[in-house]
C-alpha cells in the first residue's frame, strides 16, 4: 500500500478497508525507523488516521497544511512524497524530524516550539483571501499546544474576515507529560460528554418542545429561554470566542473523520474540529507509557524500552542537587513548562509535590510565576530547556531583573542539540541572557561544576543562570587544572605559554583534544571559563597575558556571544594590546539536524579543525 | 478628604456619600498632576471608585494587590501614601507611573508591560498558602489585556490548590485604542446581558419547574437536562476553566462593587469578578476620546487637547512612508499591536483597512501572523514598540528567521523613553536583535535616512528592522557629512583626525555638540552608522584607521550591543591593534523615568559629558 503513496493524490481512491491496511503500514514504517533513528514516536502513532483523512479531504500543497510543534509530522512526511528518505529521518543531511519549509512545497510553515500554528494559519490564510483565492488553510493542534499562551491569541484573531481556516485539535489528553490545568479538563469533560453536537441538536429541539406555562413567567420565561438558547446553552469555550465547532470526534475512525472535516469545510467561518486522538496508538508498551516513547532515543521494539533503567545525566544530577536542597531548605520549589521528566524533576515532584508545579506549555507565565513565588520570598527554580527559553526574554527583564527578584533558571540542552536540530539549538542563550541586567550565567562544564554553580545560586539571591547539555559529562585527565576566580586553567608546557585558548562549557574537552593534536608544536595554556557572565575580565586578562594569540572557542553564536564580549574586553584594555585575537563561534547558525559530531565539523569544533585553525593562524 | 487618607485605613469608616466626595477630589488631583506633568489619563479616571472599593474591602498591604499594566495605578498611589509625592509624577527622582516595588510596600509587583499580573499573582499566592498564611492576592486587569496570551497561560493556571487569589476584570471595552478580537465580542455580549448572575439564578429555577413530558422523552431528557445543567448553561468562559465567576457588576458603584467583592472573598477557589468601568469618567473630552487621553502630554485642562493639531514625529513619517509603498505595492500590509495611534498607523488603516491588522496586545501572535503573510508573498511591516518587541525574541528566531521569510519590523520608541521611565526603555533592541539569523537593522537619525532603510526594507526580501526613536527628528548642520557605504563621516578638522567617534541614531547630536564643545583642542572625525548590523566593519576600520582613539557612543545597553560589537572586531583586526578604544554605553540601566536630560546626564550622554571623557582620556 503506502509503496504506491507517491503523493496525497494517490490515496484519495482507496477503500477504507484499505485505508486501514494503509494506517497499519505506517505504524510499522514509523516504529522500524524510529527505534533506529530515534525521534518523536507516541505523538505519531496517534495521528495516523487522522493525517490521512485530512489529506484526503483537503488538496495540498493547494490546500496548505500548518502543524503545530512538528513533532506529529511523520506520516504526514510519509504521504508526501518523502518515504524514500525517511531512513534518514533527524540524521545530517536526512529528513528533519519537524516540518520545514526547505523540505518539501507540502511544509508550507515549519515548526519545533510549540503554539505557533494558529497564528501562521491567520497569515497564510489572510494571504489567501487578499490573494482572492479559495485554497484552505488547515492548522493541526495538539491539546497540549492550547496550554500555550500563542493560541489564545490567535484564537481570539482567527475569526475577523471569514477566513478559509480549519482547526484540528488533536485531543491526546496529553502534551509531553500528561497535561495541566484548567483547560485540559474542560476538554475532559467535553470528551465525556463525547457527542457534543448530537447533543446540541437534541438541546434545540428540546427547547422548542418546552411548553411556556404559567402566568407571571410567561413573558420572563421567554426571555430566559431566548437568551439562554442564543447565548449560553449552544456556546462552548470555542463558541464563545466566536468560532464554529465540531466534534468531538473519534480520531481512529477514518470515515467519520472525513464526515466532519467536509463540514467544516462548508462552514464559512474559522471551524474547530475536535479529534480525540490515543498517543502510542498501536504499540502497546507506548500507549501504556505515552511519556516514555514521547521522544526517544534507539531501542529494541520488541522489548521496549527499559523504564528502570536511567542513566546519569546533566538532568538527572540537576534534580538530585536540587531534592538534596529542598530537603533542608523549604524555600525551594521547581517550576517546569511541561517538562518534568525531560529536565529530571520527577523525583522533586514525587518528594515535593506541594513545591512543585508544572504550568503546561507556557513559559511566560512560568518564569513571572516565579517571579511572584519570589516576591514573597521563595527560592524559585525553573527548569527549561534552553531554546524555549528565548519566549522568556522579557519575562526576565520585566519581571524579574526589574523587579529585582532573585530565581534560578536551570537551562537544559544547551549548547548544539543534534537529532532535533535548527529549531531546538541551544547556541542563542549565552547572547541574550547576557543582555538581561543583574543576571549571573554560569556554564559549568561537569556534574561537579554543577553543582558549585546551582550552590552559588541557592546562597546568592540573585538571578542566576545555570547551563548544561543534553546528556552526561564527558571524560578526560581534568587533574592538572588549576583555578582562578571562576576560570580554571591548565598548561600544556612547562615554561610559558604563546597561545592561549579560552572556552567553556562541553567543547572544552574539543579544545583538550586539540591541544593533544598540536603536540609540541606551541606552547599552550587551555582556559575554562565556569561563569560566563559578567566576565571576570581582570582575570582572564592576567590568564593570558602573556599569549602571543588569544584563540576563544565558543558552543554558541558568535553575535553577542562570550567570545565577542572577551575579545571587547581585550580591544578596550592596554595590557591587551598588540595581540592576536581570534574567535571561532557559531556565525551561520541556520543549519540542520545531524549528529553531533557532524555539526561540530560544519561549526569547525572539531580537535582537529580546532588544532589546524591554530596552526594556520599563529 | 483626600488630605485626610493617608493609609487606606483612613478610608474604611467613610460613609458612601463622603466616598462619593473623595472620588471627586481623586478625580481632580490626578486631572491637574496629568495635564502638567503628561501621563496616563483615561484608564486612571475610571478606576476611582473600583480602587476606592478594593481597598476598602482588602488590607493592603497585608493582603497584596497586583495591578496589570500598571497604567491605571494612579488611585492607588494617591491612596497608599503617596499624595505629597503625586506632583513628581514620572519626574527624575519622582513617582513613577506605574506599579513599582521600589517606591511602596503597596506594590508587591511592579509592571509597564501588559498581561503579566494573574501570573505574578499566581506566584504570590501560591507562596502565601506554602507560607500557610492567609493573605489574599488580588489581580487587577483590563480588558485590554485579556488579548495577551500571559493571561490565558495564568487562567489556564489560577484553579490550582484553590488559591486566595480574586482576579478583577476591569472591563472599559478598550485596550488603548478599541479592542478586538472573539474576546472582546464576548465580554460585550455578557456586558449586553448585565446581570448574569442573577440570570443563573434564575435560570436554575427555571429548569426546576420545567415539566418532563411525554413518554419516549422521559428518560433521554432528563439526561439532558442534567447535562445542561451541569455543564453547559451555567458556565461561562471563565468557568469553562474553572473560576468562580461574579459580575458583571457597575464600576462606579462603590456598595455593589463592595458586595460583590466581599463575595468573591468568600470564595473557596479563585475568583473572577467583572467590573464595568468607563475609560475617562468624569471629564468629558476624555470619555469622549478615550484613545487620545489614554496616554498624554501637558495640555490644558479647560480647552482639552486638540485632536486635529499634529506634529510631525517619526511615527507619523513611518505612517506615511508606509502608505506611499502602499499605493504602489499591493503586497504591503500593516500589522500592529494595539497600537496604531501610537505608530502612525491610522491613515493606513483607513485607506487600506483590508490591509491593516490590529491583533490586540499580542506581540507573539501578531509576528508570527507576519511570517504567514509572508510566507504567502505578502509583505507584512509590523509597528511594536522597541520594549515590547521583547516579547518576540523566540517569534523572530523560530517563525521568521529560521523559516527565511522576509518582513519588515518598524521599531517605534527606540533608545532611552523618559516619562515611562524604567520598564519602556527601547534600549535593549540592538543587542538582543543583533543575535537573530540574517536580521539587518537600521537606526536611521533623520526622516530622509528612515525613508531610506524602509525602501532598502520594501526591496529586498530579507528580515529587515528600523528602529527609530519617541518625538521628532533632531536639528543641526548636516551639510558636511558625506556617505562611506552605510555608514557617513564628518571632519572638523581640514587636516586629518585623532580621534574617531563612532555612534548612530538620536545620540548623534550629543557627539556632534560634544565636540563643538572640544573647540580645537583636538581633531575629530564623526561617524554616524545607519545600518548598524549586520557591522560593515572594512568601511568603517578605513573610516577610523588614522585614529589614535576610537570613543564609540551608544544610546543603548553594553552588553552585546553595536560598541562591543565593534570593539570585538578591532580586537581581532591588526589594522586597528594598538588603538586606544572606548566604549560609552549603557552599563546600569535599570534607573526609573525622569526627562531626557536627567537620563543622559545619567548614562553619561550629555555632550560636556561626552566632551570631558575625551579629554579625560586621550
Amino acid at each position: 500500500m503506502l509503496k504506491n503513496i507517491s503523493s496525497p493524490e494517490d490515496m484519495k481512491e482507496l477503500s477504507y478497508s484499505d485505508l486501514d491496511m494503509l494506517a497499519g503500514e505506517l505504524r510499522n514504517k514509523i516504529l522500524e525507523t524510529v527505534s533506529k533513528n530515534g525521534g518523536h514516536l507516541a505523538s505519531n502513532l496517534g495521528v495516523v488516521e487522522m493525517t490521512i483523512a485530512i489529506h484526503r479531504v483537503f488538496d495540498a500543497p493547494k490546500d496548505q497544511i500548518v502543524l503545530d510543534v512538528g513533532h506529529q509530522s511523520y506520516v504526514h512526511k510519509l504521504l508526501t512524497g518523502r518515504q524514500n528518505q525517511f531512513d534518514t529521518l533527524r540524521q545530517w543531511k536526512g529528513l528533519s524530524g519537524f516540518t520545514n519549509r526547505n523540505e518539501s512545497v507540502y511544509d508550507p510553515f515549519g515548526a519545533g516550539h510549540s503554539g505557533t500554528s494558529i497564528s501562521a494559519a491567520i497569515g497564510l490564510a489572510s494571504a489567501n483571501r487578499l490573494n482572492g483565492n479559495d485554497k484552505y488553510v488547515i492548522a493541526v493542534v495538539g491539546d497540549g499546544s492550547f496550554t500555550n499562551g500563542m493560541i489564545y491569541e490567535a484564537l481570539n484573531n482567527c475569526t475577523k474576515n471569514d477566513l478559509k481556516l480549519i482547526i484540528v485539535l488533536n485531543d491526546n489528553e496529553m502534551s509531553i507529560s500528561e497535561n495541566v490545568g484548567g483547560l485540559s479538563t474542560y476538554l475532559s469533560k467535553i470528551r465525556t460528554s463525547k457527542k457534543y453536537f448530537a447533543l446540541k441538536r437534541k438541546t434545540q429541539s428540546f427547547f422548542h418542545k418546552i411548553p411556556i406555562v404559567g402566568d407571571k413567567l410567561v413573558h420572563g420565561t421567554r426571555c430566559l429561554k431566548n437568551h439562554i438558547k442564543k447565548r449560553v446553552v449552544f456556546e462552548n469555550l470555542f463558541e464563545h470566542l466566536g468560532l464554529d465547532y465540531l466534534g468531538p470526534v473519534d480520531g481512529s475512525d477514518i470515515k467519520k473523520l472525513e464526515t466532519v472535516l467536509n463540514e467544516a469545510k462548508e462552514k464559512n467561518k474559522c471551524c474547530l474540529v475536535h479529534v480525540l486522538t490515543v498517543k502510542g496508538k498501536g504499540y502497546k508498551p507506548a500507549e501504556e507509557h505515552p511519556e516514555v516513547y514521547h521522544s526517544v532515543g534507539t531501542f529494541d521494539l520488541k522489548k521496549g524500552i527499559d523504564i528502570s533503567k536511567k542513566s546519569t545525566t546533566f538532568s538527572s544530577v540537576f534534580g538530585e542537587i536540587l531534592c538534596k536542597e529542598a530537603e533542608q531548605n523549604e524555600s525551594i520549589c521547581a517550576i517546569t513548562a511541561a517538562m518534568a521528566t525531560g529536565t529530571g524533576l520527577e523525583d522533586f515532584e514525587s518528594t515535593y509535590p506541594k513545591r512543585f508545579f508544572d504550568v503546561g506549555i507556557a513559559e511566560e507565565h512560568a518564569v513571572t510565576f516565579c517571579a511572584g513565588l519570589s516576591a514573597n520570598q521563595k527560592t524559585p527554580v525553573c527548569a527549561i530547556y534552553s531554546t524555549f527559553v528565548q519566549r522568556v526574554y522579557d519575562q526576565l527583564i520585566h519581571d524579574v531583573a526589574i523587579q529585582k527578584l532573585p530565581m534560578i533558571m536551570a537551562l537544559d540542552r544547551c549548547g548544539l542539540v543534534p537529532g532535533d536540530g535548527i529549531t531546538h539549538q541551544g547556541i542563542y542563550d549565552c547572547s541574550y541572557l547576557s543582555t538581561i541586567p543583574l543576571i549571573e550565567i554560569f556554564s559549568p562544564e561537569t556534574y561537579d561544576e554543577m553543582a558549585q554553580a546551582f550552590n552559588y545560586g541557592f546562597h546568592h539571591n540573585r538571578l542566576v543562570v545555570v547551563r548544561y547539555p543534553k546528556g552526561s559529562e564527558l571524560d578526560y585527565d581534568r587533574s592538572d587544572y588549576k583555578s582562578l576566580g571562576e576560570a580554571s586553567y591548565m598548561d600544556f608546557s612547562t615554561d610559558n605559554y604563546d597561545i592561549a585558548i579560552i572556552t567553556y562549557g562541553r567543547v572544552t574537552k574539543n579544545a583538550y583534544d586539540a591541544i593533544a593534536l598540536l603536540n609540541n608544536k606551541c606552547r599552550v595554556r587551555l582556559i575554562k571559563l565556569m561563569k560566563v557572565y559578567p566576565l571576570d575580565s581582570e582575570n582572564i586578562v592576567s590568564l593570558v597575558e602573556d599569549a602571543k594569540m588569544v584563540y576563544i572557542l565558543e558552543e554558541g553564536i558568535k553575535s553577542g556571544g562570550i567570545a565577542e564580549k572577551l575579545a571587547s574586553k581585550f580591544a578596550q584594555n592596554h595590557r591587551m594590546r598588540s595581540k592576536k585575537i581570534v574567535i571561532r563561534a557559531i556565525e551561520n547558525p541556520l543549519f540542520e539536524q545531524g549528529d553531533l559530531s557532524s555539526l561540530y565539523a560544519n561549526c569547525g569544533f572539531l580537535p582537529e579543525q580546532i588544532a589546524a585553525e591554530i596552526c594556520d593562524v599563529y
